[in-house]
């Protein structure tokens, strides 16, 4: 008798933004006629670069004629794209082999699939409030005896709590994890951390034999010169750290899918030998995938530098400029926010001890914005919303506007 | 500490294609300037259809233009190209709803990833030969205890031998098994399984609550009308089987990557409820992939119907055509060959108690063509070799006259 994997049914509740689109359908349904304004989903909204569609283009007519036409690709990507994310790399001053990246689908299944690599008994850590998929993928894994509904935790699982007090960036933990996850810019508080923060982390993880699984997928939005783009400007990091990014928020490619992972040669734990974790991410890779889209690849390698990477340099600051807005506008209207300077995301406290999910409601019924709620990226996300500045400037300009006459 | 999935040092050997690669690379190097002709990986030769090209040039039109630009799609997919499926399999005569397919990246994918549904104590069977990622991915889930190099297996699995005496089609399991996959057109043998041979395994199914697991990527070869191109042509199959398929065959996608498979909901095991394997599908691909490029789906959606549909039979054709040359070519120097008429693979077995792998060097470094060892694809794979007609019509020529003229 075919037995299901159990660790399915230990996930708390539907993914996030099903819910949200559940409760926005059942409003617009009970309200036709209504127009909403989205700030919920990260969600690119402005075309992709006329540089990055040429390039597929031009990728398509070579796809097109005999001659040029190819098939499969390596499953580990192509090498110009493996050595242009090397070359775009040395502009942090790290030096990687092209052998060392992975080019995937994109950031998500990655960071989905990275925990197969590693063994059942693992305790993990993540920064809480945290992308669901770092949580949910390791509930899949077995790595959680199941939800603790009191709590509002799952069980096993370390929860790094990013609140006020410690400015969304916590503390290594006090117990002796072995996986740590870690985003920055942070999705969804829009922190940032700096490097004597991030090298806290490295120490760590080099005392303790711990792997931090990083997730750079918004390292382009750090304007600040002095904050680290990738885990890897710190000294040490090579040893215990994968890097996970992607070409979605920078180049558009939320649906042309594209992204990359580092793993590098150095990194070992206490049960591996040197390589050895390089070598089974491109095992996996090998047996559960089959290479990325070869026209996206072709986009992602325009991306990375020239007139594409120019255009993709105008794409983020025009986001950036609607997280200015969004930011100037929440506050005028006495909402405390955090992050939006380094980050596509703002984080803000929800007014009069609203919970997320009430706040959220409030907003999609009161001002017909559609926001995230905190809580559902984690207990500590509670009494926060996460407000995306991704939207066409006009429709930002309208959310902001209606929550300023509606509030 | 971090300690790794031991699951991974369990792999017997590395991956087939790239051994075969070291290989042809090894002997390229040790013998400069020499032309081999390659008939080893299932990889697609022929140019896009132009219908498919400007489908997905349209596609990026759309993406470049603001007003029609569009991110993250479904994970499930989108909702025209599942019902252009739906509509795709009425031709069989067999009814689905379009939230019952769900669209990847391509066939491999969904064959490693499929197995994380159930849990670690079934019982896995499959054709042995077989395409080894399902059994890759089955080692890597923690279902086998090893391999044995004496008996060349792994413990725990259920080879269904598949040979001269029963036409390559096994009969169903002698004992009781949890989880089958079964591949017709098979790859590697080109056998394809009539209605009678597919219904008794669905019989064994219902009977034994176990699933099938159907990989039908190579269902547009099957020319024979008589012949079953789903396991859904079966009656009853709704309830035990799962199917893969995949554009990369038909469509020339091997490097564009699109895919597809079906859950049906009528699916049970004693285990799970109704439409509980289709939810929990549902819910990995939310959690673990982000959607197949939308750029892909366009052109996937182009193939299903009018001068797309015609254009990928003709790139059907076009390779079946080599098959029909590479089975007379290697008959008449006196090869005992199968498959090749429903299917692009042809199973010839090695003269003079020949292995796989001394055939293998023979025709690499005799007669410069290069075919896939047969025992790559398991025990009973040993004394085959298989030859992919996939490959310019001129070369195939070339290699056969090269093998004609040197055996």
């Amino acid at each position: 008798m075919a037995t299901i994997n159990n660790n399915f049914s230990k996930l708390s509740a539907g993914y996030l933004f099903p819910e949200i689109a559940r409760r926005t359908n059942k409003y617009l349904n009970e309200n036709k006629g209504v127009e909403l304004m989205k700030l919920g989903i990260g969600n690119t909204t402005e075309s992709l670069p006329l540089s990055l569609v040429d390039a597929m283009k031009a990728k398509l007519d070579l796809l097109s004629n005999r001659d040029t036409y190819l098939g499969y690709g390596d499953e580990q990507g192509d090498t110009t794209l493996r050595e242009g994310l090397v070359k775009y790399y040395s502009r942090y001053g790290v030096k990687f082999d092209s052998t060392e990246f992975f080019i995937s689908d994109g950031a998500k299944a990655d960071a989905a699939n990275i925990q197969e690599l590693f063994g059942r008994e693992n305790i993990i850590a993540f920064q809480d409030p945290a992308y669901p998929v770092y949580v949910d993928s390791n509930v899949v894994g077995g790595r959680t005896s199941g939800f603790d509904d009191e709590k509002g935790c799952y069980n096993n699982f370390v929860y790094l709590s990013c609140n006020e007090e410690n400015g969304f960036i916590p503390d290594v933990p006090d117990t002796k994890v072995d996986l740590i996850y870690l985003c920055s810019p942070n999705n969804p508080t829009g922190a940032v951390m700096n490097h004597d923060q991030l090298k806290k982390f490295v120490d760590y993880a080099r005392k303790n034999k711990a792997i931090i699984l990083f997730d750079g997928a918004y390292s382009e939005y750090v304007k600040d010169d002095d904050l680290p783009r990738s885990i890897f400007e710190v000294e040490g990091a090579k040893e215990c750290a994968i890097e996970i990014n992607s070409f979605s928020k920078n180049a558009g490619f939320t649906g042309v899918r594209l992204g990359w992972t580092i793993v590098p040669k150095d990194l070992v734990s206490e049960d591996s030998e040197v390589g050895q974790i390089n070598s089974m991410w491109n095992r996996r890779q090998c047996t559960f995938f089959n290479g990325a889209s070869n026209i996206a690849q072709a986009g992602g390698l325009a991306a990375l530098s020239g007139q594409g990477y120019e255009d993709c340099r105008a794409l983020v600051n025009y986001y950036m400029g609607n997280a200015k807005i969004i930011k100037k506008g929440l506050e005028s209207v006495g909402l405390t926010c955090f992050g939006g300077d380094n980050s596509p995301y703002i984080w803000a406290k929800t007014p009069n001890n609203m919970t997320s999910w009430e706040f959220f409601d409030f907003l999609l019924k009161v001002c017909h914005v559609v926001v995230t709620p905190g809580s559902g990226f984690g207990p500590s996300g509670e009494s926060f919303i996460r407000v995306s500045s991704y939207g066409h400037r006009e429709n930002v300009e309208k959310a902001i506007a209606s929550i300023k006459e509606n509030m």
